[in-house]
């Protein structure tokens, strides 16, 4: 179905106009950013619907069609189309979130998260990375192609608010939507790039299974000079838990959380290697000078290919400022495991039950949450859409995009895949330094726009 | 000295007057449990200040003489003195502290912290029991035998507002104004009862060295997708540490930590045996089913002549609702040590450092803080001031009192001793249900209105 070589007058027009109209796509982008969308925090009901408002918006005046809010248990999802390409031309689908993390700790940001602020070629606020500014740099396209002709294919548009938050109404809507969505391929950019320099596609995801365990011991909070030496300190039993879930070679030690894990390939190996992805890179991404990990294997494997279990939270006793000799009542720890296929969150789950039952002692209570829960995948990369974006990205940057695998994870991949029988073009424009998730995420707007040029190209190719 | 056949008629007149005056002393209480004078928090700085003020009051009231306030540092300490018995008569040095322990967690009090509300036989508010209730029957007994007849004994006062967050300013006080404390001994009500019905005199106290653990790995928190996996996770790490700070036996790594224990002598055991501590007793304290601790001791023994180590408090990452999936650039511990004669709190810290120099991986950074030290202490039970109070307490509760060893620590106590040469006297009236440091702490008030009855008792003993 691809259309590698369209009409050179056509596409010259649409990415003149998406050229032109950069200062229009970056204005609003902040006006969306101004929306603190956090579906983390309940307070903020009214902010999600919003976004989905300003999102049916755009796409009204894009001329969709059934442009449409579908309320769910949580944050409502957006849905649109626009078939005026034809039969004969493909139909993408193309995801998107709307809402974004919390902005904590507020007092790390140089300005507010959501009073966007361009500083140099920097856009902040939360979101303008994590993935407002994605989705507005596919609208931006859209626009371009359609103030300079027909559109070249049929579009699909599913935006939802709960991605931050593990997606938990998702599922069910596009099991219950399968007609609707029905469509050759999905377009989602919520993934990124190696560097600005290197456009990517990413065709292998790690899933996630996300635990609270919450550990109980006294009934309340103890004196510990008077108690302490006699009652189990929850805190203590905790560390002791957690301590134990790797071994001295850095492996997880949930009892078969390997057996499912597919060996990665001597090829897929070498391919891994060719990624711009070393020691350097990592260590100025994070400011580490030593690294740790799973031993046997690179640096971007582990990050990307093998599984892992994080500590994302942990909260006992008094934790203000000077001393305060209490023996804590409870303790708890937020949990995660990374997935690689063909590893299944909810069996992680019994592996995490199994070995808690196993090795927490007899002299506290404990009970775990499973907060999230997403399947890793991999895609084809032989699909018609990922051979034109390959060539999309070319054309733009130059050179041969990356392949790669990334160690986030985005369940609703595996779901479309599972559910609708559909492949992810996974290829969106953020950058490892964007600081999704942290205080003063960002977007760097000359690799915004040339996104936006990329995806002009990419949906005349196909 | 002592003097334990006073005249009777004249005992029976003060016993009388604070029987009939015991609705004045709750009020009074009352009044001094609503000034919320948090140690611990600098807002409470002019909280502390009247607090101060209120004991100044009172002893003025008393009629005694240069009743002053030192101002240090921190907050300020009352001192006042009544030598009007004469040099036949000893001198006391009554000890205490007005500051109270913070009123966190907030949502768990029935009634508000700083309201003080009578239920039943129970005063409930922050510091009722531990030790503003303490202070008031002080003072309750001594204004009954003032309202009597002469006072039988000389008085010096010295009372702080710093004993919950260590003390840091007392010593030097202590250290420069040893004329002005001059005494005999030192009456200290700041220790509890093993139940209503055993008054309990505490001869040895444990020490406390408290620290602050800080382990920062990345520079900034991470997406614990996309660095999963290869960045050694601070908290991962913190709690690594603390697990290996305790081996299978309950016993505390630390190198050198047991090195300068005082054995326990096999009469000093059989004396801990008598006291009616035992596991259903632990049991009701705590709701604890089970408990822990260093093989081969009791629960007596190890909550009160064993050093132990304890987790006081957790903190990193994300610790709100839901899930964030962030890899934390740092994770922090409250860590405390009780010791035993003759462990030094110094000397700990060394050896809490040496522990971290030689287990902290090279992959974070860590440093750590001396938040408050203090050592533990032993006093000799055929002082004439503890015969006093044991024949004061016999005759108010007609049994003879418990002594024991506490697990909690006063670090004054060895101050006195180091400093001054001073036994200190160490019986209060708190119970182990107080729920002293907790949340709805409370006073139990039959129990208050008895210390006072003992209290009145043990000075005319003198």
């Amino acid at each position: 179905m691809s259309n590698i070589n369209p009409d050179a007058a056509r596409l010259a027009a649409a990415l003149q106009y998406a050229h032109d109209h950069q200062d229009q796509a970056l204005e609003e982008l902040k006006s969306l950013v101004r929306i603190p969308s956090i579906s983390n925090d309940k307070s903020c009901k009214p902010e999600m619907e919003r976004a989905a408002h300003w999102l049916i918006e755009q796409l009204q005046q894009l001329g969709f069609h059934k442009v449409q809010m579908f309320q769910t248990a949580g944050a409502p999802i957006v849905y649109a189309e626009l078939l005026t390409a034809g039969p004969n031309k493909p139909t993408a689908l193309i995801y998107g979130h709307y809402d974004v993390q919390p902005a904590e700790p507020l007092e790390l940001w140089e300005s507010l998260p959501f009073e966007p602020e361009v500083r140099g070629e920097l856009l902040f606020g939360r979101g303008a990375s994590d993935m407002k500014g994605q989705i507005v740099a596919v609208l931006a396209a859209l626009n371009a192609l359609a103030q300079t002709g027909d559109l070249p294919v049929n579009l699909k548009f599913l935006l939802e608010g709960e991605e931050e938050v593990g997606s938990p109404n998702l599922d069910a809507f596009i099991i219950s939507h399968a007609e609707l969505l029905s469509s050759d391929f999905v377009l989602n950019p919520d993934s990124g790039m190696v560097s600005q320099d290197h456009p990517t596609i990413t065709y292998g995801l790690r899933g996630i299974a996300y635990f609270e365990i919450r550990v109980t011991g006294p009934d309340h909070d103890l004196h510990s000079g008077i108690f302490g030496g006699i009652v189990h300190n929850p805190a203590q039993v905790l560390c002791e838990l957690i301590a134990g879930m790797h071994d001295a070679a850095g492996r997880v030690t949930l009892p078969g959380f390997y057996d499912q894990v597919r060996p990665l390939e001597d090829s897929e190996r070498a391919e891994l290697r060719r990624l711009p992805i070393n020691e350097v890179y990592y260590r100025s991404q994070t400011g580490c000078s030593e690294f740790f990990g799973e031993e046997g294997y690179t640096l971007i494997e582990r990050a990307t290919a093998r599984p892992t279990l994080e500590v994302n939270g942990l909260l006992s006793g008094f934790t203000g400022e000077g001393s305060k000799t209490v023996l804590p009542a409870r303790a708890m720890a937020k949990i995660s495991a990374r997935l690689v296929p063909d590893q299944d969150p909810y069996e992680v789950q019994r592996q995490l039950s199994q070995y808690l039952h196993e090795h927490a002692p007899s002299t506290v209570r404990w009970e775990m949450t499973l907060h999230s829960a997403g399947y890793p995948s991999i895609t084809d990369l032989d699909h018609f859409a990922i051979k034109a974006m390959q060539q999309a990205l070319e054309d733009t940057w130059g050179s041969r995009p990356l392949v790669k695998r990334e160690g986030g994870s985005i369940p609703v991949v595996a779901s479309m895949q599972k559910h609708l029988g559909l492949e992810s073009v996974l290829a969106g424009f953020s950058l490892p330094e964007d600081g999704a998730h942290a205080p003063n995420e960002r977007l760097h707007l000359p690799t915004f726009e040339r996104g936006v040029q990329a995806l002009v190209r990419f949906f005349t190719y196909l």
